[in-house]
């Protein structure tokens, strides 16, 4: 009983499904049918007109983005443990040859206009220290908080008055979307986000995600650079196909809600033990070494976590979109009865 | 009936079978059973110790072991027409950290060791000009011919004696030993190769190949290299499932036997139209265009070719480990009629 | 008596003169008073408004001039001679990030409208191959030859109307000028050149270059780059005086009229030997290794040369500012006694 | 009367002298016999084998010497407040291709063993994190505080001990070693130092740094990552002449000992005011904007700096090897009557 990561589930069905419906013979690269139809179906899904390309991994996702927003001499700006900075092995520095994260702090992962501005307003605008050119942001964030759409419109809003290109890694957005109940467009396009990692391998998919662009421009650059970073696949069409059964009829956010929803079992069962809201599918709670041994005694796995200042150990714990609920209910029982 | 490419077919149904059975949960990236197999399988295969890491596209297989072979400032001998210089969108350029291509010539896209000594011996051996780290061939060619193991050999040892890493792109390395009929160690280990791109996608895969490190310590580099470049895959059990699907029970050399016989029979029908001795499954042929186009009529579909000099058109046909025998006749029929 | 490169020769009086007039107390980088009058001078210079930014080597300021104008994954059309091909080490690549030099052919090193379009015409516009951003063309060439207005006008149009940019290295712009006697402007600006490498250190400065920006954004660009490359010196004013003094009261012009003159002279006593027009500071002359060690008895020093096919063997001869004019008529006669 | 930096101070008389010297014909590039002369001066120097190069300034030595110790995967370890991580315009990031600066606290912009512990301990040793290859310390710091012998080699200890490099940023080296009175051996090489950035022109020199080797094989490589860099100037006499003059007859010592002691003199005017111990020659000081103001209305010039927390403001103080003693002494006057 698995609770590690939602990045390593089962691909669904429907996914299968289209991917072998793909097999029929069909142009190379993203000159094939579906390859082609992901700029509607995404049009579509978010209500205006925007560009989408899949890519294999979030980590290229994301790192295409910011490569194709800001220039080698320039930074982005991210949440101190934003992913980009924390586990993707220095890939931003590779896919933007050398600019720099620039950090900020923020609870719960979440970066707010002050906090963007208490680090960026006091950069000395001369060529010894090295110029903002984009923000990025996690939706949902590394510990599964959700921005609203006003949250993200306040970032937007900075970042279009500075000039500033904003990029969303939304690894996990699906479960934001689901949370929320909002438009997709509202945490996006129209809060001002230029690019989405619009993830599916975490929700369902095996291995591919889509980057959706609201500043077209950008997908035209991306184009030249996926393929130079050795990411158009020949037979791409595999990829389209998981992606696009991802968004159609609704199994993106089946998907998300049916792991959002395992998470808030457990977490109900887990009270105060929580230490950062559940608004997603990852719960984080304080559990001490025992504890942790007692569950994991019982069948239960999922990563230690570092702990709150005072609290004796803490676990992480995600479930997926295909979490067994019977698996979950046990879960919520035993730490209820830790 | 397509004769573009052996990029774009379809998936062979024991990759399929493998990748469902890889369903069931394991670890993420590559913790996961099937891809801690990879390094023995692909020993067992090469008769001899090597190391082994999934990879979903040819051009990052090729320049990650390049970059881990070859320091930015230094140089990569290929041939002119290799498919990293002509092909692959600046990605050795990437990868490598702006090291530079340094081209050599040589009959049907093949270097020999005079032709390599031709490029490198008057480079002054001074910080002005750069300095060769590494060679890199084909095999088969990007032209459908096949280096013998005494071809490769004495490049090897060359290589060798310049103290130059011997990377081969084996984007059909299959279709070369299916053709030779040799042990796959004559043609890499036993020739001075250190690392291979080991193509599946061309010959049945869907997004996988492997990279094989005759070189040990290259491995442990690329392993960092892979993910900083965005390819390591979350879900990377369904890579190694379609490696290993691959070379177990020799459905790599199968299904290269398959795509030579169809190229061998299409190139018999060819006759002196043949301009580069067929030994994969690709074919040059001289044809002129109202001769393409009458083949178009009749359904064939491929790609026209730049002409040998003096010659009205040509033409490039390409077989696949899944041509059908019906097409193939068919398509060898019609040209037999030209 | 050394004909071996203008680049070692000594430093003019009148630059030595203005670096100790620099001495005086000023800010730091390019905030000193003599700094910031770049612009204006060359402004002036070129009766055109320009920027200008000192940088200490050639290789700098054309490799800091290309990477403002191509992107990491784009091309830059240059003569298969180029200096940033042959003699830069691998600069462009680092500069650029990876971006790939295109190279054309063209007799002396010179470029060609046609040349360029042989080279970039059949380039498909897709992402599997490195597409051009710019060209860049040296005056005077790598073998001493000169473009004339229209050449360049007519390369400078090409580049408008395919969106490339235009750089030109003038290491030797000086002696390119006072062999045409045209106004400079003619040579860039009125011809279609975004930005020029304005050559000092081979024409009596001691570390000192101008790169000169027609196209005033790229100025902003590299401010930052060069600052990033290491090369903003605190005490810039000692560069900027280098600068201003050779381009105050025509001294790059006679500076290279002195060099030239030198050349002509030994050009005329070589005869039927030259085998590049002689038409700025070098020549190149077919000599047999026995003459050339006959010279050399003499105290004559310089560089072999690869010798024209059928000749038995060649030197390069290279004059400078300070060429002592009784060292000229010397080699001259020996030369026509040989 | 300007206390801004020691960086746009004038030329030292002893480095004019000898830069005109070096105006005899010579080889271009480091061929000279006065950069053939640096190994030796260096290892007479530092009592030890080493091997140097010039380079125009401290940023490109600093990011050269980085660059040659760590792979673009990999990490630099430095303190949060370093030069090169607040004031190189990212040039870290251009020179080690991406490379990641992993950012350490200390009291005074010191590293410690256990703050570098703190900082790597916790890097998991996975590929998803960048992992430490290199440490950089500067001596003096930034705040021009000086390291101890026995604290580099605790700092040297650990590196050895983790097989990181370890490079010293020696821009106030010079200052650091007049501060101790040792050996500058035990400051680098004795104590684990791999490569130094020895400072010169913040200390009489224009524009010449000197590279120290104490890793030979490092050298190697700089010696073509300083051409690719732009940085090989072909007059590279002038710089070695610069080099050579100041650690001749202890030039760069006695330069270093007068900035020290105007720095004494003033913080002692200073008293309780001083916020960091004056060990070289920087102080900074406590004071109200409007104590700064009264002093620049005497005509003294200085930078603002950042006051400790409850502090009404701060000033920087720098004195250079030409402070003026009489201006030191009404300035120490100045400060003591506020």
């Amino acid at each position: 009983m698995k609770f590690f990561s939602d990045n390593a589930a089962a691909v669904h069905p429907r996914v299968w499904e289209a991917m072998h419906a793909a097999d029929a013979p069909d142009s190379g690269y993203d000159g094939d049918a579906l390859s082609q139809r992901l700029d509607e179906a995404f049009s579509d899904l978010f209500g205006t007109e925007c560009a989408a390309l899949w890519v294999a991994t979030g980590t290229a996702a994301n790192c295409l983005a910011l490569a194709a927003m800001v220039p080698p001499h320039g930074g982005v700006v991210c949440h101190r443990e934003a992913h980009i900075e924390m586990d993707e092995g220095g890939a931003p520095g590779f896919y933007t040859h050398g600019a720099k994260l620039m950090l900020a702090d923020g609870e719960g992962a979440k970066l707010t206009q002050q906090a963007i501005r208490t680090l960026i307003d006091p950069i000395r605008d001369d060529v010894h220290q090295v110029q903002p050119h984009a923000i990025s942001i996690t939706q949902a964030t590394e510990y599964g908080r959700v921005y609203t759409p006003e949250e993200i419109a306040a970032i937007g809003s900075l970042a279009q008055g500075r000039g500033l290109g904003l990029h969303m890694d939304g690894a996990r957005f699906a479960n934001a979307v689901a949370h929320l109940g909002c438009h997709p467009a509202e945490l996006t396009a129209q809060a001002g986000v230029d690019v989405l990692s619009f993830g599916c391998v975490k929700n369902g998919g095996m291995n591919a995600e889509a980057l959706v662009f609201f500043d077209m421009e950008l997908a035209n650059v991306v184009r030249y650079r996926r393929k130079r970073a050795g990411h158009l696949q020949s037979k791409g069409r595999y990829l389209a196909a998981q992606v696009l059964a991802m968004i159609e009829r609704d199994l993106w956010l089946d998907n998300a809600r049916a792991a959002n929803d395992a998470a808030q079992e457990i977490a109900a069962a887990c009270g105060a033990r929580v230490f950062h809201p559940v608004e997603a599918n990852e719960i984080f709670v304080v559990m001490s070494p025992a504890e942790q041994d007692a569950l994991r005694a019982q069948g239960f796995d999922f990563y230690d976590w570092t702990a709150p200042a005072g609290a004796p150990g803490a676990a992480r714990l995600v479930t997926a979109w295909n979490s067994d609920p019977a698996q979950v209910s046990a879960l919520a029982r035993a730490i209820a009865a830790l």
